[in-house]
C-alpha cells in the first residue's frame, strides 16, 4: 500500500546527463504503463461481464447503490470498478446526482463491442492466467500454464477438445473472425477454374466450404487436409452445406507426407503456429507435393517491416500468446522473412500484401498478409 | 489467427455523425490498449526473468542464438519475445549483425529497476491469475482467486502466512516502500514530546519501531495494536533493535474495542483495505478510544479530486487489486471522502495532503496521502 521516496534526480535539459535522466523517467513511467495492463484488462472486462455495461445502457443515470442492485454485487464494488471507466471516459459520472451513464461507449456500435468482447474473452480464458508460466514456457517450449490450470499435456488447439471453457472462448473468436478475414483473402488470390486445391490443415472443413463459395467453377474441388480425428466432423460439415461432391477430407500429419495431385494448396491460419525449422519443413513439404508451376497461397498475421510501427499491435500479443497460452513455440514474422523462407524452400513469390492497418477496426490485434507464390521448376 | 474485415465507415469531421465515428474509432482503439495489457505485461517481465536484459547488460551485441545459449531458451522464443522490446526502444536490434543491446533500460539506475521490478513481481504474483475472477470476486465479496488457485480462505494478507510464493513476493515490495514512504509521513506528522502514540494494526511492530526512530523524545511510548497473534514476533523485533522498554504490543481486533489511554493514534497501510461501512466502524472506534483533542495520522493511497487526471494511477490499479487479489472489497478513496468520513466519526482534520505526483518515481503507482485529525470535544 505504500510506495517510495523520490530518488533525488536534478533534471537539467541542457546537459547530456540531464538528457539521460530524462530519458530514464520516460522508460519508468513506460514500465507503470506495462504494469497497469493486467488490471486494467480485467477491470473493464469484469464491468462488462457483471452487466454493469447493458445496465446504464437501458437505465441510464443509475447512481452505485442501484446498479449495485441490478447486478448483485455490492455498490462499494461497482463504484470501485467504474473509477476507471470514469477516468477513461467510457462512462460518465454526475458528482451531483451520483448517476452514472454511458459517454464513450455509448458512441461504439454493437458489433463492434461484440467483436472486443469476444476478443477480450479469448485473452482472458485462454492466456490470463497461463502467462503466468511464460518465462517456464519459453525455457521449455511447453505450455506450463496449460499443463498447471488444466492438467493439459498438448496445445491450445489440443486442450479445446477436452475443456469447455477454452473451446467456447476460442470457438467464438474464430468464428467471428474468420468469417470477416476470409471474404479479403479470397478476393485476393487467383484460383484457376476447375483447380484441385488442397486446404493444408484445414480443420474439419470450414475453409474449404469458403475456399468454394468464394471461388466456385465447374469442375472445382477442394480437400481439406488435416489429422485423421477430423474426418468425420468434417465429411459431416460438407453433407450439411450441401457440397459432399466437391469436397473431400484427406487424413495426415503436415510434418510426415503432403498429399500430391493438387493445383494449388492453401495455407491460412497455421504458419504462425511455428518457429523457423518447423515452418521451413511444411514449406518444403507442400513443394515437394505440388508440380512445377504449382501454387500455394498463405494468409497469416505479420510484424511491420519496421518493428516500431506503433499501427500494427501484433507484437504487443502474438509472442505471449503463442509461447505461453497457445502453442509453446511459434508467432509472427515480418512479410519479408516468410517471403525469404518460401524462396528458400523452391517457390517464387509473386504476391506479397499486408492488410492495410486503416482498414482493420482499431481494437482487432491481427493484421493480417497474403503471400502466393509458385514452386519453379 | 485471424482479424475482421473493416466495416465501412465514412468519417466527415465536419459533420456530427462524422464526429461520432471518430470517437467511436477512438475507443475502440482504446479497447485494444486494455487487451493487450496482460501479453505486454508478461512478455516484458519475462524478458527479465529469463535474464536477457542482465545478459545484454554484460554482453551487448549477443544475438538471438547467443542470447538463447546464454539463458537457456530456444533462439527463436527469445527473438519473439525481445520484438515488444525492440518496439519500446527498450532494447536496441541491429539488422545487420542480428545483435541486440539495452537500449533506454541501459539509462535506468539499477535501483529504480529493482523497484519498478518488485512491484511487477508482486502483480505477477499476487494479482495476475487470481484477477481471472474478479467478476466472481466482485459480486461475492470474496476472493475468489485465492480460493481457486491456493485453497485459500481468507484475505491475501491471511495467505502470505501459508504460501511462501505469496509471502516472498508481498514482503519484498512492502519492505521496499515502507522504508521510502515512512521517512515523508513522519517529516509531516506532529507527535508531541513524551506522547503515548498506537500505532492501529501495526502488523509485527515495524510501524512502531520508525515511530520510535523518527519521532524520538523523552517518555515517547508507542504501542502496536494488532491481531494477538503477531505479539511474540512484534515483541521480539523490539528487543532485536533494544527498544522493548519504549515500545509494547496490545492484542485486539480494530472492530471490537480500540484500547484507550493513548494520545496518538496512527492508522498507515490499512483504511484502504475496506469498504465505506468498515471504515467508519474503524474511525469511530478511534474516535471513542482517544480524549477531545486526541489525534489520528492517517496514511492511506487516494485518488485524484478529479477522477480523469492522467498522473494518478491509482484508480488502474487499486480497485481490481483490492476487490480480486487482496481484500474482497476495499480500495482507496478521494481525499474529500476520507475527510468528510473523518468529520462524520466526531474529528476536525487539521491537514490533508497529498504526495506532489512530480516527487514521486513514475514507475511507481501509489499516490499517498496524510490526514491528520483531532477529537472534537
Amino acid at each position: 500500500m505504500t510506495r517510495p521516496q523520490p530518488t533525488a534526480q536534478p533534471v537539467d535539459s541542457t546537459d547530456p546527463k540531464g538528457a539521460k535522466a530524462l530519458s530514464s523517467q520516460a522508460t519508468l513511467a513506460r514500465l507503470r504503463e506495462y504494469m497497469v495492463g493486467p488490471s486494467r484488462f480485467m477491470t473493464l472486462l469484469s464491468c462488462f461481464e457483471l452487466g454493469i455495461v447493458d445496465t446504464l445502457r437501458a437505465r441510464p443515470g443509475l447512481n452505485a447503490a442501484e446498479l449495485g442492485t441490478a447486478v448483485s454485487a455490492k455498490p462499494d464494488a461497482v463504484e470501485q470498478l467504474l473509477f476507471l471507466l470514469v477516468k477513461e471516459g467510457f462512462v460518465a459520472h454526475d458528482e451531483d446526482s451520483g448517476g452514472y451513464r454511458l459517454d464513450a461507449l455509448a458512441d461504439v456500435a454493437e458489433s463492434d463491442l461484440k467483436r472486443a468482447l469476444a476478443y477480450m474473452n479469448l485473452i482472458k480464458v485462454t492466456a490470463l492466467r497461463q502467462l503466468f508460466y511464460l518465462t517456464d514456457s519459453a525455457r521449455t517450449g511447453t505450455l506450463v500454464g496449460l499443463k498447471e490450470l488444466y492438467g493439459a499435456e498438448g496445445t491450445l488447439y489440443d486442450a479445446v477438445a477436452d475443456h469447455q471453457d477454452l473451446n467456447d472462448s476460442w470457438l467464438t473468436l474464430m468464428n467471428t473472425v474468420t468469417a470477416n478475414i476470409d471474404p479479403w483473402f479470397f478476393a485476393n488470390v487467383d484460383i484457376p477454374a476447375g483447380a484441385q486445391v488442397l486446404d493444408l490443415a484445414g480443420n474439419t472443413g470450414l475453409g474449404a466450404i469458403h475456399t468454394y463459395r468464394h471461388k466456385t467453377s465447374p469442375g472445382l474441388r477442394v480437400t481439406t487436409f488435416d489429422l485423421p480425428d477430423k474426418e468425420s466432423e468434417a465429411l459431416e460439415n460438407f453433407r450439411a452445406q450441401g457440397l459432399q461432391e466437391h469436397l473431400s477430407f484427406i487424413g495426415g500429419n503436415v510434418f510426415d507426407e503432403i498429399p500430391g495431385g493438387f493445383d494449388v494448396v492453401l495455407i491460412k491460419h497455421f504458419l504462425d503456429m511455428f518457429d523457423k525449422d518447423e515452418v521451413l519443413k511444411i514449406l518444403s513439404g507442400v513443394n515437394a507435393a505440388l508440380e512445377p508451376g504449382g501454387q500455394v497461397h498463405i494468409l497469416v498475421p505479420v510484424y511491420p517491416e519496421d518493428i516500431k510501427d506503433t499501427d500494427n499491435y501484433n507484437v504487443d500479443f502474438f509472442p505471449a500468446f503463442f509461447l505461453g497460452a497457445a502453442m509453446g513455440q511459434g508467432g509472427p514474422q515480418k512479410l519479408s522473412v516468410y517471403t525469404s523462407w518460401l524462396e528458400q524452400s523452391g517457390f517464387k513469390v509473386t504476391k506479397a500484401v499486408t492488410k492495410n492497418a486503416a482498414e482493420i477496426p482499431p481494437d482487432v490485434i491481427p493484421v493480417q498478409a497474403i503471400l502466393s507464390a509458385t514452386k519453379i521448376a
